[in-house]
């Protein structure tokens, strides 16, 4: 349903008539993001400022048009679609790193710079920002924040969450609001900050973002250790911590997963013959620390039964062990078009009982499910291979979501870990939480919303 | 005002009998907190289970009747003090550690285990729980989360806030809602988790806190470097930082503190003469990377001036230079048993801007002002030490506190770093948030509480 025309003067005098688009092209590219399943936006707004969104949003309030915030369009659950039409506010100009902050280990942001950008400009500096979610060549800051953003270094660094000092918002009413600030301690009044972060762009527009950065580590030390089952990888995990090491990080791969790259990669084995897991282990920081802890993690494997151990003697070699992970996203795509891909986590311990339940849902419904992730953190990637023009496979891939999830909370985790709920997941939400626990997050959105203009159609 | 035999009656039936006092005695003694400006309470609740909380709070959500949570009672802004009378909530009966789970580096406890009784427990086992605030062998877990609690080592390990997992809490209507879990990364609905940390008992009464532990560092090395002036220490931050070392814990005592710990010890000299500022410095880690670090920190202190450099040999000789820091509390009681304890941070870069603005408020107000606290993290304790009798001395306390938090907000900074707001500094949230950031504050109390029970007139 198109805008009405006296709607949109008001969004063009408030940004300017070139940065209200509304051909269908543009509509139907800006109401898609990596889920693939979009609906068109009304209108497309490019604001260059916080004072322009405020004047977008103040528009979209008074009017009860829906408003949807959009980053770099990477995210998994649909966060960025404009699933009730609206105005999709795109914050692409708004792309600037305004301050790095040596002295006080800090970095402030407009929303839309790229995250790998961030990391490079803050390297030359010798400092680090960790979060390194895979989408960090393409998705923004903004997007990484409204999402809390995770990546395999958040097993010894967090995830954004551990980042963002503060934060500049646009409320839905236009009121702009500055959460946190410049110091890493703050205890006055709510923490909003943290409230905003993972809130997927429910709540407010973000318009600037302060970032703490630390010390980059000089050193980095990869190793490959293979096991012949989940089990033993995760005892080997077990063993990393006992003996006092927090890997930067701490990647398994499954055997399904093995299978999709060696065919991916020409049919040549990656890994001794019976592997059933695979783990990729990086530790980092001053030099001396790195070689024992290398050492010890090695020692780690070896208790745990490891089938073979191998350790980077070179950067080359480093990332020749990289590659298979680096390699996962491509040759699942050969597998198959169509894959949903989950972001499930569970205490780590459970772990085991995670791939378990997998193989279980693997045989019931004969579905190709290759796994992978985070261990150190128990987040795991479980990506549900179909064919799209197999409907009878489509129908079980739901079927087995379902059965995924669930078995998910019964072993006391999480059904997203890092992708957010989004509406590709909105459905499922209650089988985490309880409706008490519901209410009152629909009572703080009302709060920030009265209205509901906020990216509507999401999490609830 | 006593509450209505009706309203007694109902608690009792909820908790039993002996549950519910209302002896003066009693009630004068749970309105004081650390703050030592209270209110008596009108009844004093001591439930058991939550099930009990939930049953109180019904009651007073119905009867309108305040109810104030209340912890350790350690708090130094009166967060725990029934300003407005009614029902103090103390949660001294709900202190079992229900749980330490190895495996999932994770504890789950009631709130009032006290902070250091868990610490003991934890590290029996090997594993380790930062947050160390001060008040550890008396505060209690849920007053922690409360207040969201630092402490020195906050600069390595953060603070509370970045430990807590999950929790169960008891709304004002007596709901009760699970936040979190027992996974490190979870992305499902609104993080409020790190909502309730830090809001001071307004928002929801904790009953259980799901919390992250860490392998215990296995070992430490203590260093003690003076310096001439606040600002040379304050580059000796900088340059640790710059060699890559991260401290457990980086602690600066002002020349005033010296004194202070110097008259309480019998008048000794503590540090060579001429010194403006002394830091305490502690690495922790493996024995190779402690050794490493330790190098590091007694090179860049050098590098910025040290005018000695002492470096502990020995347990022994680790608590001896730790004892000035530990004497600081007791020998501050002397010079003055009126204290107003702030607890100010500034971007560290400015910590010797603060220490100026501090210099400028002694000479201008005539007032004896010891400062020390987390450098690294440029949260430092500002204590204005008056005469209780000296009602001339309070007055200009007070000017100087109003013009010690300006001064703060123009570098930059918080108000409070780690005491919070209570009621003791309600009156200068308009200092440092604007009127649109406290509406929306206030707007998400209304969502939680919408009868305003729930301990009132604290924060705002």
């Amino acid at each position: 349903m198109p805008l009405a025309p006296a709607i949109l003067d008001r969004l063009r005098s408030a940004v300017g008539q070139g940065h209200i688009r509304t051909d269908p092209d543009v509509c139907r590219a800006y109401g898609v993001d990596a889920l693939k399943r979009g609906h068109p936006a009304d209108a497309v707004a490019t604001p260059a400022s916080t004072r322009e969104v405020q004047a977008i949003a103040r528009v979209c309030h008074e009017t009860r048009t829906p408003l949807v915030p959009r980053g770099g369009g990477t995210g998994y659950t649909g966060g960025a679609v404009p699933v009730h039409g609206g105005v999709v506010i795109s914050m692409e100009r708004m792309n600037r790193i305004l301050e790095i902050d040596e002295g006080n280990l800090l970095a402030i942001v407009e929303p839309n710079v790229i995250t790998g950008d961030l990391q490079d400009a803050v390297e030359r500096l010798g400092l680090f920002y960790p979060p390194d979610p895979a989408s960090l060549r393409q998705s923004v800051i903004g997007g990484n924040v409204a999402e809390c953003a995770g990546g395999p270094r958040a097993f010894k660094y967090g995830v954004t969450k551990q980042y963002v000092l503060g934060l500049e918002a646009v409320l839905p009413n236009g009121s702009v609001i500055h959460t946190g600030g410049k110091v890493v301690k703050n205890v006055v009044g709510y923490d909003l900050t943290h409230l905003l972060v993972g809130s997927e762009g429910t709540l407010a527009i973000i318009t600037k973002v302060i970032l703490r950065l630390i010390p980059k580590p000089p050193v980095q030390a990869a190793l490959r250790a293979t096991f012949s089952s989940v089990a033993a990888a995760v005892n080997a995990v077990t063993e990393v911590i006992r003996a006092r090491v927090i890997p930067a990080a701490l990647e398994i791969i499954d055997e399904d997963s093995l299978d999709a790259v060696s065919h991916f990669l020409g049919g040549g084995a990656l890994a001794p013959a019976g592997t059933g897991a695979l783990l990729l282990i990086e530790v980092d920081g001053l030099a001396e620390q790195v070689s024992e802890e290398a050492d010890r993690v090695a020692r780690a494997c070896r208790v745990a039964g490891a089938t073979e151990v191998l350790r980077a003697g070179s950067e080359t070699e480093r990332q020749e062990l990289w590659r298979v992970r680096r390699e996962l996203s491509p040759s699942l795509r050969v597998i198959s078009s169509l894959k949903f891909n989950h972001d499930v986590v569970v205490p780590k311990a459970r772990v085991p009982e995670l791939f378990d339940l997998v193989d279980e849902i693997r045989r019931r419904f004969s579905l190709r499910i290759p796994c992978f992730g985070h261990v150190g953190d128990g987040n795991i990637h479980v990506n549900i291979m179909v064919s799209p023009e197999d409907t009878a496979a489509i129908a079980r891939a739901h079927e087995a979501e379902r059965v995924l999830f669930e078995g998910v909370v019964r072993l006391e985790g999480s059904i997203s870990g890092e992708h957010g709920i989004g509406f590709a997941k909105a459905a499922f939400l209650g089988l985490e939480l309880s409706a008490e626990t519901i209410a009152i997050m629909r009572a703080v959105k009302a709060a920030f919303d009265p209205h509901g203009i906020l990216n509507p159609g999401k999490v609830f």
